[in-house]
């Protein structure tokens, strides 16, 4: 966790983004290290887990990331949580809440509540339309055989 | 949205992954098209919603894609809508559910119950650790002067 809290201080010495650090390991050893860089590339995806995910899976040349721990200064927002389940990461080691980045202005907390349906405000408006439509590549998957799961 | 279905197609016959599309809109302009790209490029997080955010937030040079609407020929998971949320986007049109992704064998509505404390299986093993640590760089942004909040 040393070393997640030393990429985040290494992000913000550099203006990247917001104050976050993490870190993949795999059987006690760093496979990837990454920090918040919305800022500096401006890709909004760009969070700290998100960054290291795609680099170990880059490094490591797969997507499912099972024999791998995640290091995150923060409590991951629900995009990074849900990119840890699709990585299929196990464990999950986290710092600070998200209450504590709350504090210093981030909505981590905010869109796990529209999630949970207990938020008073809304950003998204959602709209469902073309069910029929975008069901047709759904079925096409579906009836593929010796498909790579994930 | 029938690009966004159109998308979907093209990922498939490319194999590069699951049948999902997405398209971003900006004034009625298309600014960026993606699908899912996990099994082409090994990225878990190479969904079409975040390939599309990804691609119109270089091309538009901006993290804020306020004036943007998203179309997506699924609901999105977790990860994308707390994306979607990131890149403030105001509107999102989605065509299949999360039911109909889970049945074609895709995790999204399993996060969603785990986000919302109502699965009874849990993939994530979570633990929190040194959070006085991880306090230090948050402390360092919170007294940041003139910073670029996202």
């Amino acid at each position: 966790m040393n070393i997640a809290v030393k990429e985040a201080f290494h992000g913000l010495k550099l203006n990247h983004g917001g104050p976050f650090g993490a870190v993949i390991v795999r059987n006690g050893k760093i496979i990837a290290k990454g920090h918040n860089k919305v800022l500096k590339t401006n890709d909004p995806t760009a969070h700290a887990e998100i960054t290291a995910i795609r680099k170990a899976s880059v490094k490591l040349k797969k997507f499912n990331l099972s024999d791998c721990e995640v290091y995150s200064s923060g409590e991951p927002c629900p995009m990074c949580f849900a990119a840890i389940h699709w990585a299929k990461i196990e464990k999950l080691y986290y710092g600070c809440t998200r209450k504590d980045a709350a504090e210093i202005g981030f909505d981590d907390e905010f869109i796990y509540d529209v999630i949970k349906g207990v938020s008073k405000k809304q950003q998204v408006k959602i709209i469902q339309t073309g069910r029929n439509k975008c069901l047709e590549p759904f079925k096409v998957w579906g009836k593929t055989k010796n498909k790579i799961r994930y």
